[in-house]
């Protein structure tokens, strides 16, 4: 797409033994910009994110909100031709920033009005919460796998390695599916981390590889409420983080049998260490030590 | 409040050398809960934040939206008494998750459906979200100061030391008001970015302090567009972020003659370094050398 990185130019500033030194350099920055996402015509929801794989984000999106199931849902998916910008060149540019999907399925659009409009309970609270991703979820996890901590280890290496927008700009968030040997099926990067999540689970729907049975969920970032609701809704069994978990998604992942790691540190000899928030069980520590 | 750590029981599990290694160990998270902003009793937005400072939160977020300018638009604000939940004990407690906020300005509501409708343009971009901002905003940024970058690394340093959640969970942004001497005027974290930058603004809203004209804003995260917004609504003339800006950040901040500072680096002798993104002018650099 050309637009995932733009180039800046910098002034930077550096103090050393409190004595201060100015320079200019080029630099990089992360491209944002605004995802209008259109269902049958109607604006379901405005986001920033980085530009790229956008049809991915949108699926991802939609089946995180449980609006869709499979990819058959899905018609059409083209950007808006009327979305274009004067540039200032006399010709007008398409923006890529309006995306329309197509349902031929009536019956999805009052999923929509269910998602996005004010719940009348006046009770909400983390428990609510959860009790509303429980009624769109259509997966149960498996629990018949078992996954040798160190795979978790050498995958948070491998996303490093291949991160490559964040080694550039230092400015995005990355998030990949990874199989139970360790493999890398799929690396997505965005400014947004929920945004990440969403192009690799819209990535495996568009494979149709949903439920994702034999895969874990890796983040380059924390894991909130909004991420375990996307990965339990993909039918991800376990979820690792490289930094840390809240509360709620602890108690969402608790509720819904997901494994949930969290501070997955890695070092280059396969080395590190990892917080385990709920369900052990997955993690096939027979052979650990005290 | 005492919601925002939550204690947890966790597994650890190190690798060393190639051998693992299981332990448990008493752990403790960051709280997310979810919010749910009403004004006049319609719902504006349901957001997941950490428990505490939500006055200061849902003032700062109406002001950054454009829908309140000072704190008398707003008459009342409390936590909705319906808003109870059985916790098993027999009691109905308040979730304090529901938070109505009354104006007697109706004035302000259409400004309400301005803001959260569809968009009838077709071609949205990063320039638009960018007009967007300047219809909303009132205030332009005073250029009659200067401040010497020094200032921006002890004031990154103190942050760290007054991050008392990070400390404890490290699953929370912090975002700092700074006036010109270097002093934090205020300090909140969260889960959420943009919400700890809400509820700094809102504090300064309620304390009657904006436009921000003698401060600058420090966030311990990421700079995106949606926090470049915040700060320029409140008359902030320079962002300071440790971690990286987004591209839409940095055109936002350019356009509105912010300054915007990012990758600020403060080691403990009061050395480091900054990339100054746009509008070097505001830095003093007089002194420095090349």
């Amino acid at each position: 797409m050309g637009r995932v990185i733009e180039s800046a130019r910098i002034r930077t500033v550096r103090v050393r033994e409190g004595k201060l030194y100015a320079g200019r350099k080029g630099d990089r920055v992360a491209v944002e910009e605004p995802l209008d996402i259109r269902l049958n015509g109607q604006q379901l929801s405005l986001t920033m994110r980085t530009p790229g794989h956008d049809v991915e984000l949108i699926h991802g999106f939609l089946h995180g909100e449980g609006i869709i199931r499979d990819r058959e849902d899905i018609t059409e998916a083209r950007y808006c031709d009327g979305a274009v910008l004067d540039d200032g060149s006399g010709f007008a540019r398409n923006t890529y920033n309006v995306m329309d999907f197509t349902t031929t399925r009536p019956q999805l659009l009052p999923l929509v009005t269910r998602n996005f409009t004010t719940t009348s309970a006046c009770g909400v609270c983390g428990s609510e919460s959860i009790d509303a991703v429980r009624q769109k979820s259509r997966y149960t996890l498996l629990n018949s796998w078992s996954l040798d901590p160190r795979t978790i280890l050498a995958a948070s290496g491998a996303l490093t390695d291949q991160q490559a927008v964040f080694a550039r700009t230092g400015g995005v968030h990355a998030a990949a599916l990874v199989d139970l040997e360790g493999n890398l099926l799929v690396v997505r990067e965005d400014v947004g981390r929920h945004n990440a999540v969403d192009k690799v689970i819209g990535w495996a729907l568009l494979e149709d590889r949903l439920p994702l049975r034999d895969c874990f969920l890796l983040v380059s970032s924390r894991a909130s409420f909004e991420i375990a609701q996307k990965a339990y809704m993909a039918g991800v069994p376990l979820l690792a983080c490289v930094s840390a978990a809240s509360s709620l998604a602890v108690e969402t992942a608790d509720e819904f049998g997901m494994t949930l790691v969290g501070f997955t540190r890695a070092a280059d000899d396969g080395d590190g260490r990892m917080n385990v928030y709920t369900h052990p069980e997955r993690l096939d520590l027979s052979a650990a030590e005290g």
